[in-house]
């Protein structure tokens, strides 16, 4: 069973994704490390004692549609009212609403666990966070008097109503359409598919935010704006009204995250004698809704890297245990009796001495993004720009490169398994189940790579991206000085790893100033994995420099897995004419 | 839907993997290209059509087990009718006994297609060709004459029940007692878990070979014997006489193959009033049954791995198939209305030009393999030796690389269907989940990779592997001289591959005449994967020099994956000290 790493978790933030300098320089009022300490210690003994026991039949039942209502799994809606009354839905939310207003890296840290111990119940509360997050920066005053604090309190739950049939990745081909009624509402109608928690049981209410054209509006992405569309219609003393002309007519049958909804939203097809259209309120201005809704994904984008961690630490733990209590075959450093614990093996601890590692890069990556949101939040001028370029340029890292890690990692804890791994009451299956999603929604992995290169290399003028090379530089540096022993070659190879990503970055760089899209797209993936890694590897060894008990793992990391990053730059740089030549075999005639 | 790629498996077979020069010579008789094709063609049409269809209720009904008989799902006891009607049981078994005694190649390639269509199918028939083969080795000519024809044929199947709670990769814990009547049969008391279609409606005769120990049998591994235990006792006519007292007490609830019923199963429990004991036959000589089993154990080594090319084929059409199909945003090389097949999108071709590389790579080394044990088979002396040890060196590869492969691309085919590949209706997570067992049953990949390293690298006296790294080396040369120039930088990254492995090689043989036993288990992971893509390189490069149309994936592969192989030399050589260190702090107190 999950117990939250709440020592690691706070060890990561403070000493290496700089949250204890930042609490130092009062950048956080009077939050103090204490309170830090308090608050993920509680999250932790939340998340381990009374999600972790209800992942299991939320895996099982998953969510029931019956008559345009979703059921959750026995227990889990309890399970939600007692996190919010927990507070836990309010932690870092605005003030102004109700919020606790901490910085967004405890929020995060708090979210890691909640999809610890499961992933299907930390998805919902993403995409309210996300709601209020939207509403609080672009919705009108009384939208937010009338919405916000219940959706900080958690007491309603928010949606993200984006993707239909025809348009994925690509917002552009959206048909949604909002008729103004001209008395300031808007009347929606269309259908909108895989909206996460579109439909529950978990609260009274339940305000969809919706990306929908309006009747004259430009084709494309500039023709786009966001509504907000509750469930039940509010009334100005906040009683709940009459129910909107929305409804769920479908959930996904899925390969994991079974207990989350994933839902079929109709908008205005008249259900149940309703006269057609759903009730919406525009957000921010007329064909202005891509750019709110980027608010929200941004963030969204951050939560579902931590899913990635998430699960990574999940199938880590489960491994490490198993491997300890499970007996074959003998060793020779085990003396003792009967078989060998399998963690005795050289060739199991490499599996799980990967899955530490990858699971502490990704962590340090995400909350180092989430740090950098926090700081642009806080500081002002220059700074702010500095710190809000740095959470761009980490997002699609935090995004893409975890929940890749949430996959291999979760897919290395069932090989740890053998044979048992591969049974569902095991555990270790769902969660290879569960990490398959991460990578493909809030913009599929191969986007964040593709906006990671074309958006975020050229940020401050291409010189961003340099600048956060010389700082991990720094820290290579730091461990060379440190003649610190148990760090073997860690200097040598993290060098080489950060001048390999200097050099495709330079090259990446050239081919977008030279207008080479296609070419710089096709380096995008292994360019980002090789940005992570190195990245990762400083991290790690920022973490050995802090710590001496974590100077081992560091080493294993810098000696076994970053050696990886000289062959992505080979593909960065050399890979994208054999694409381009083979490519074209794929696409049929 | 999946179709099987006959021209490229009968390429495949012929011009990189052996056949035409061994037809050409007449080493398997008067065995004939066209022949070859015909039978190719026809199970591809089987596969395709008779199989493939049944997939999905497979996948949705699984085995059902009530009153210890197991049903299997809708439609495929008939479907198991008339696939050995169509004689596909009997490809390459032995001619003495009704089989075709066709090249293992053949039956492999077929094999192959069986598994794209439906693995959970694919899984049964190999079981009987283990036992197939062991008995035609090891068993008495009694044994032989009465099940031998039955299970060539197909009318009844075969299981192999080696593990126990306790005894999975060790069997040397196995518990299994077989005690002797006094009549020249056993009786066999104990219980086996994890077997494979040890229950089933398929056949009404199922045999079991069953390893245990004899009372006075040596401790560990040295005491084991193997015999065979039919599920009814056969008179001597052919009739099938009592039931024995061997039954199915459970099925797994596994992530994959659900409809391959995977079965606990207790032997000489006295069920349903039977007198305790179930009898069974010794077979091969008393305490020798380990080596009876390796027999059978080699060869689905070998069909596991197939296993891994099948689900990677299934994955990669699939993924090319929607490719074309789905249609998301812009790109310049498609000039088409509207937006562009997703194919077009270079992000989207690296990762199917990834999944058709490993594929082709995998089939490659896994055909290599079944044609080692075809030329050892046919030839004698020297040669026979030479063609044994080939064999024995590819089959870890083969089960390996092979299977880790198939996890790899199922997930990147779940991957390019973005939403729609989490959704169970497409199919590709059905394909994820499948692929996840083949790394784990008949030896986990860690297994094979320390079985390369500690048995394989020592063979020939060492100097077997380095024949075989040889003779890649001379495909590398012969793309060089070719003067080709759709190769790019091929012969370069070869040769830089080759010479990796070349120095990883002698650095894992010199740690195994120091009797560095674990740090040579230390890298043999790394080391498996490091031989297999610089194999896989010389594989493609074959193909490419034999057809033109082969040249680009040959050098998107080296070009962009085969750079991996000198971090995983380095893996190899520098990676044992940290993990060593770093692993101490896995192991529980």
């Amino acid at each position: 069973m999950y117990k939250a790493p709440v020592e690691d978790i706070s060890f990561t933030l403070k000493h290496v994704a700089g949250l204890k300098p930042a609490l130092d320089s009062g950048a956080f009022g009077d939050l103090g490390e204490d309170l830090v300490d308090a608050i993920l210690s509680e999250a932790g003994r939340f998340a381990s004692e009374e999600v972790a026991p209800l992942y299991k039949i939320g895996d099982e039942h998953g969510a029931v549609l019956k008559d345009a209502a979703v059921t959750t799994p026995p227990g889990w809606k309890a399970l939600y009212r007692s996190w919010i009354d927990g507070g836990w839905n309010a932690l870092s939310g605005p003030e102004e609403f109700g919020g606790q207003g901490l910085p967004t890296m405890l929020g995060v840290a708090a979210l890691e666990m909640w999809n610890s111990a499961a992933m299907a119940f930390g998805i919902g509360p993403t995409l309210t966070m996300g709601a209020v997050e939207a509403l609080d920066k672009h919705a009108s005053e009384a939208l937010k008097a009338k919405y916000l604090a219940k959706l900080v309190s958690g007491e309603w739950m928010g949606t993200m109503n984006l993707t239909e049939p025809q348009a994925g990745s690509d917002l552009a081909a959206l048909r949604t359409r909002a008729e103004p009624a001209g008395d300031g509402t808007y009347r929606i109608f269309g259908q909108k598919i895989f909206i996460t928690y579109g439909e529950h049981d978990f609260t009274d209410n339940i305000v969809h935010l919706v990306l929908a054209r309006l009747p004259d509006a430009p084709a494309g992405t500039r023709g786009i704006s966001l509504f907000l569309v509750p469930k039940f219609l509010v009334n100005d003393d906040g009683s709940l009204g009459a129910r909107n002309d929305v409804f769920c007519s479908g959930l996904e049958h899925k390969l994991g995250i079974h207990a989350s909804p994933t839902c079929t939203m109709i908008y205005g097809d008249g259900f149940r004698g309703a006269t057609p259209g759903a009730i919406g309120w525009l957000i921010g201005e007329e064909n202005k809704g891509l750019a709110c809704m980027f608010t929200m994904m941004n963030n969204a984008r951050l939560c579902v890297g931590m899913q990635g961690v998430a699960v990574a630490e999940a199938a880590t733990q489960k491994a490490i245990a198993y491997a300890n209590e499970r007996r074959q075959g003998k060793v020779s450093d085990y003396t003792g009796a009967g078989m060998a614990p399998i963690v005795h093996h050289p060739d199991v601890q490499r599996n799980l001495l990967t899955m530490k590692a990858l699971t502490q890069i990704a962590r340090a990556i995400s909350y180092s993004c989430a740090h950098a949101i926090d700081l642009a939040r806080v500081s002002s001028g220059d700074e702010a720009t500095h710190w809000r370029d740095r959470a761009n340029l980490l997002t699609p890292l935090a995004k893409a490169f975890s929940t890749d890690v949430g996959v291999d990692v979760a897919s290395l804890g069932v090989q740890v398994h053998g044979g048992m791994g591969f049974i569902e009451e095991t555990g270790a299956a769902a969660l290879y189940r569960d990490a398959r999603i991460a990578p493909i929604y809030e913009g599929t992995n191969g986007i964040q790579a593709i906006d990671l290169v074309a958006r975020k290399l050229p940020l401050g003028g291409g010189e961003h991206v340099h600048g956060y090379i010389a700082e991990l530089k720094a820290v290579a540096d730091e461990v060379r000085t440190s003649n610190l022993q148990g760090f073997g070659r860690t200097a040598e190879t993290l060098d080489r790893a950060l001048d390999d990503l200097s050099e495709a970055t330079r090259f990446l760089q050239k081919l977008l100033a030279d207008g080479r899209l296609d070419e710089a797209q096709a380096g995008a993936t292994p360019y980002l994995r090789l940005i992570s890694l190195a990245a990762g590897g400083a991290y790690l060894a920022r973490g050995g420099l802090a710590e001496q008990n974590r100077i081992a793992l560091c080493r294993f990391f810098a000696e076994n897995l970053l050696g990886e990053a000289s062959a992505l730059k080979e593909r960065v740089i050399g890979g994208a004419e054999s694409l381009s030549a083979a490519g074209k075999a794929l696409i049929s005639a």
